[in-house]
């Protein structure tokens, strides 16, 4: 009956499994049609980061896509602390999701008629860029192809829609760099594969404020910058400004700011992460390690 | 050891299992980044409609998502095939995908690293509109958001990104109405949630040339149209072309050609499926009926 859990914990639609045996079935349609919402919230030094945060768009998500599983938000809060607890992991990669499900013999063949449910797991934390990467700055393109416009799939409703993302990891792969830009048909900067983007340029920070996530991360480094007195737009941010911006750098919860020294081939300052995004970088993380917005984990409260 | 396989039979990653039980890993990309292609061919009397067709478009599928199972084309006609014995299905829908697979631990956290493999089941037939919609034709609203551009996702790569079609199907449901075309940003018509949309006026029989996948049935009715010299146009259709047609339908693996007889709420001809369309969808099924393209299943073989 004692599963291992050390290599991840998992919840589907009611119980509890190790990681590497939650599964979904082929038929439903939270694959079958990527008609699902998610969102992952990162555990360092066993506590959750901003986890109200998380739950909060999560349902604001699953409102949008007329999703409503049977958990409440207080029960998701009670998943997601015990596939952590179950791992037994002090830093995690918290993702969780709700899905559609599947057609019901018996009702009309329409995502009205299913019985959504959630999925979460626990995972040992995944750095979106290596520390080696993190360490020298990520080569990043700009990707050919534009991002899916907000007007089809709204960018601020986490979803799997990654086709265009995906397209673009493959360029940047081709091109000998560690991951992609990806701009609208206006020529405007969105976001990259699960990460925001930031420029600097003339001591001032921009990021989009449009065809992106309001990515938590994102918003925990405008926050800093205030602090810190550092000026932040969140404003349009063309293409040409990126590619000639003092400072590229930008911000997942798989692993926090991370600052970028190459784009297109171009190195920026000096090919190394840049003053300003270093000093984000690293205020970033003295505060989570001081416990800045941080829900403790009881790990040893009985399961 | 005996599975009952009578309510589908499902191949995951080189198992067969009753289609109940196949899933697929939480933590797998065609799930997570719906890093997927798929194709389904239907059986109908016993013969796949096609077959060689669909092969051919869902290995075109791959090859543009750099996709490559170890499966060939044999293997996959193999496995298709198998999945209709084990169910004993006489008119089944036959689905098959590829995914991208999980990340491989060891290796760059990367979409290039992965192992692919080949996802397929056979169930029993679908209507995309039930019999009782179809005799009395279906209603459609045109969607108010557009449909996702091929420049960010190519419709021609059959795909998961679903998103705005289901959001489509959502408006239909809210509007009383049993399903919805999409228009691309231009205006023209593109296709609905599994089918491609076709309109007749003044005796021409018109299908978009863009912004659709390049249905398997849409190619047979485009073919009965020249057998039956019915003048056929693949061709721009303007949305306002679409709301004054004489006829409408819809053509899917999943059913055929499918009468409509309103579209938003405007009654077409006597509020009946048409002539034309009606002409066609009873030719495509005497011919189903009479083998044409038909590839035969062996229910006698050994497994």
């Amino acid at each position: 009956m004692s599963e291992d859990f050390s290599g991840g914990a998992a919840y589907v639609d009611g119980r509890f499994v190790p990681l590497d045996k939650a599964t979904l079935p082929i038929t439903d349609w939270g694959y079958r049609r990527s008609d699902v919402t998610y969102d992952v919230v990162s555990v360092w030094r066993g506590l959750f980061f901003r986890l109200d945060d998380h739950i909060a768009r999560f349902r604001r998500s699953m409102n949008a896509l007329r999703l409503s599983p049977a958990e409440t938000d207080d029960d998701i809060r009670r998943i997601l602390d015990r596939c952590v607890r179950l791992s037994g992991l002090r830093e995690a990669y918290v993702a969780f999701d709700c899905v559609r499900g599947r057609p019901i013999v018996g009702k009309p063949y329409h995502p009205a008629h299913t019985r959504n449910y959630v999925i979460a797991f626990a995972r040992p934390w995944v750095d979106l860029f290596s520390p080696e990467i993190q360490a020298r700055g990520a080569h990043l393109i700009v990707a050919k192809a534009p991002r899916i416009p907000e007007e089809s799939i709204d960018p601020t409703v986490k979803n799997f829609h990654w086709g265009d993302l995906t397209r673009a990891l493959f360029e940047a792969h081709d091109a000998d760099a560690d991951g992609a830009v990806l701009v609208d048909r206006g020529g405007f900067v969105t976001e990259g594969p699960g990460y925001n983007i930031f420029s600097v340029t003339a001591g001032e920070v921009a990021t989009p404020d449009r065809g992106a996530l309001e990515g938590v991360t994102r918003k925990s480094v405008i926050e800093l910058c205030a602090e810190l007195d550092i000026r932040c737009s969140v404003r349009p941010v063309l293409v040409q400004e990126l590619l000639q911006a003092d400072e590229i750098f930008v911000t997942t919860t798989a692993g926090g700011p991370m600052p970028v020294s190459r784009i297109n081939g171009r190195m920026m300052g000096n090919d190394r992460p840049g003053p300003l995004s270093s000093r984000l970088k690293a205020t970033f993380w003295k505060k989570r390690e001081a416990g800045w917005h941080g829900a403790p984990i009881d790990y040893d409260a009985p399961p």
